[in-house]
């Protein structure tokens, strides 16, 4: 009977002493005269099972040619181990081998650096590093499901072919299925009529505006899904393809929001801390020094609230030297998010933005300057969320629509929403790959996305 | 303090008698002279509150004029009903109009096709059919990520954009950032090393290879997101975008794989069985006559498992006159899936295909004229899932490849996981849209996504 090595870990008591199989890989292996140990893991645990084996094994020759990288069943006994920090080993009985791997195979038992690892992207989650992240990713995918579902959000899959002007059409690709060698015309122009949906179509940046609409029915929904940029730029925060949250709720205002907020990441950090355990304590260990302490602190925190203006007093006030200056009407630069977190030493959310670097189906507040608009920031990491309540009126919707070039007739339907029973509601978008690089350490995007698509590299 | 309907209905005893505040939407209003009643929804429930108010309200005359699909706020009592098949209603003391709607608003208190109701695709969820629908999705999604987690499955998020010739570069969308009205060009081509990726590149019709790469690392994953096809069909059952679950397990064999099918499939409708009664009784009762009886069935029955070699057996020997000759050599036709699953009363695995009928990375049987593949059909919606062994052997699966003329250079990186420790594995994919047609018995693929896209068909 073959077994997981996460079943192995969770029954020791019960299988020590007794026969086990497991089929896996050899992570190590090292070969002494009279026997030899396997670093052995089939991927379902973090952890490694070490198999001993000597020369009392009629083929102890063929077992101490086993490559690095193979695919092996093993059977043995489990017995406790001699060895310090390990509580037991598999002693080998017989083995079979499912699949050899060649001397040249990449990953070795030795230091990679994470460039030469993401060439290797089909490869590296086999390593211990991109093993634990890779894990996180999933298990925090969950925690926000659960968390979602527990409180009775609908899950809406938004689509992602679009012909609506989500976030302006110069940061969309736009997807055809015509010949660019071959492209039909009329009067010169590309004739888009005789593309598979007849007009230019894109892949969108959001779901939120299809999200809204659903929030007009359920009162409570969010999407989970991927969602692209056409962004020409080389940083590690920035990559053409991500997965992003946006839950969306009817009759909630920016206070409510913040709430949502604030229980959610506290909900969502506290099941991977539980979850992962192991890979939590490797990552606090090799990539971030204190990162299980930063994420424990944040789950019993309170976060701050505090104005965009308030904001600017504080670092207009401070003795730092900015490099960019603070002012009432701009965006605040990284230099300022680091220093407000640390300021109040946690999360912080800053709200009422000044409307001209927002977007414009925001809700304008009653000063005509700013609009309810907020975001979060975290120690360590800078906004993990950004949000707003949404403009309800639709007459203010359509002239904010028209002050920022919107095309209109793409988004008819969206502004219709106001028209039909529409109400105050609020919601904001959480970039999936921004939780997974604060939940982990991992300061560069391509090491937190399985398959990244970075300007010039969209290879496997 | 505002409740949401479905703590209402779940916490109805402790709030007979008490006063409460909801938020929601008008569905309905019916007024007479001296009362009225209003069918309130508020989105969290499937069911209606139904509000009454009579002439002894100062504002009788407002009140009665509140339109259908206007959003509310009412204060009031919840009281026992006089009326039949209701539990309760709401004595309404005070309202708050929230939003207010036009009379021109589509979504009347009447029978709308679905036709029209496609038409106002951001409107449809507000009505009991599509409130159902969508809810079920919700639901359905929840319980695949239930069962593959609970199963230490983890969830891989591969990408959408690639340059792998995963099923065929004309069945995929072409993806650029360039405009097309002023390609770059060299040597009278286009010139793709302009474009944000420096080549062609396309959004995905699967994620399984890069699932496969995760399956050599983690034992079990699963993907779950959306896929494109750029079919040019318009049937019930094709659209160009949908989504898809993929799980792939290695050290796992055709027999373990259709185990690990019958065993999600059961999981999954026993949970949307649980948690959507409400839904399920309705869409039984307005859409499929039996639905709930036939779900109820498949959770409790034994799946067939069959080769396609005796299918066909089977198919000759029936009395029945076929439109299309079954064959050893060919695919099996809607009637004969139809035929086949009322042949068995349930669920039948179809396995071993003729190899030149299925794709390019399956598993040659030793026959050398069949491969380790399945489909899952069952009764009233014909093939749910298709899944095989995948081709492990590096010689062969390179022959393979060049034998169906894929675009070697592009899968090289999957190709070489045979050479480094790959083992035998196998996988499925289940379309998530076929599962809801399923689930809900509506027949048109285009009523079980929230916002479709078929050929000329991307509004919204």
């Amino acid at each position: 009977m073959i077994i997981d090595v996460k079943e192995l870990y969770e029954k020791l008591e019960e299988k020590m002493n007794t026969e086990v199989s497991l089929q896996g890989w050899v992570r190590n292996h090292r070969k002494q005269k009279e026997f030899g140990f396997i670093d052995f893991n089939d991927g379902t645990f973090f952890k490694n099972v070490q198999i001993v084996y000597d020369n009392k094994l009629e083929n102890f020759e063929e077992i101490s040619k086993i490559h690095i990288g193979s695919a092996i069943e093993v059977t043995g006994m489990i017995v406790a181990s001699p060895a310090q920090g390990q509580d037991f080993e598999l002693q080998m009985k017989s083995y079979k081998l499912l699949g050899d791997c060649p001397e040249d195979y990449p990953i070795q038992p030795k230091r990679h650096t994470r460039e030469f690892l993401r060439e290797q992207a089909h490869l590296r989650p086999r390593t211990n590093l991109f093993g634990a992240v890779f894990r996180v990713r999933s298990v925090a995918a969950m925690a926000i499901h659960e968390y979602f579902q527990k409180n009775n959000y609908v899950y809406v899959h938004t689509p992602l072919l679009t012909t609506t002007d989500c976030e302006g059409e110069n940061q969309m690709f736009k997807i055809t299925t015509l010949d660019l060698n071959n492209l039909p015309k009329e009067d010169g122009k590309v004739d888009i009529t005789k593309d598979l949906f007849r007009r230019q179509t894109y892949i969108t940046g959001t779901g939120q505006l299809h999200g809204e609409a659903y929030a007009m029915s359920y009162k409570k929904i969010y999407t989970f899904g991927p969602t692209f940029r056409t962004e020409n730029s080389n940083t590690k925060t920035h990559a053409n393809e991500f997965w992003m949250i946006e839950p969306e709720i009817a009759f909630c205002d920016l206070d409510d929001l913040m709430n949502i907020e604030e229980d959610m990441l506290k909900s969502v950090v506290k099941y991977v801390l539980e979850k992962c355990q192991t890979e939590i304590n490797f990552l606090d260990q090799f990539v971030e020094k204190g990162l299980k302490e930063k994420l424990t602190k944040l789950v019993n925190s309170k976060f701050t609230r505090i104005t965009h203006h308030d904001v600017v007093d504080i670092l207009l006030k401070s003795p730092n030297k900015w490099e960019f200056t603070p002012s009432y009407e701009d965006d605040i630069a990284k230099e300022h998010e680091k220093y407000i977190t640390e300021y109040f030493n946690g999360p912080v959310f800053i709200y009422d933005w000044p409307k001209d670097i927002k977007a414009w189906y925001m809700k304008e507040n009653t000063d005509g300057k700013t609009v309810a608009a907020v975001d979060l920031e975290v120690p360590g990491s800078g906004e993990l969320m950004g949000g707003s309540q949404r403009e309800e009126n639709l007459d203010k919707i359509i002239s904010r629509a028209k002050q920022m070039n919107v095309d209109q007739e793409t988004v008819e339907w969206y502004i219709n929403l106001r028209k039909f029973g529409g109400c105050y509601h609020s919601g904001f978008g959480m970039g999936f790959e921004r939780l997974i690089m604060y939940l982990t350490g991992i300061e560069n995007i391509r090491d937190v996305i399985p398959f990244p698509r970075t300007p010039g590299n969209c290879d496997f």
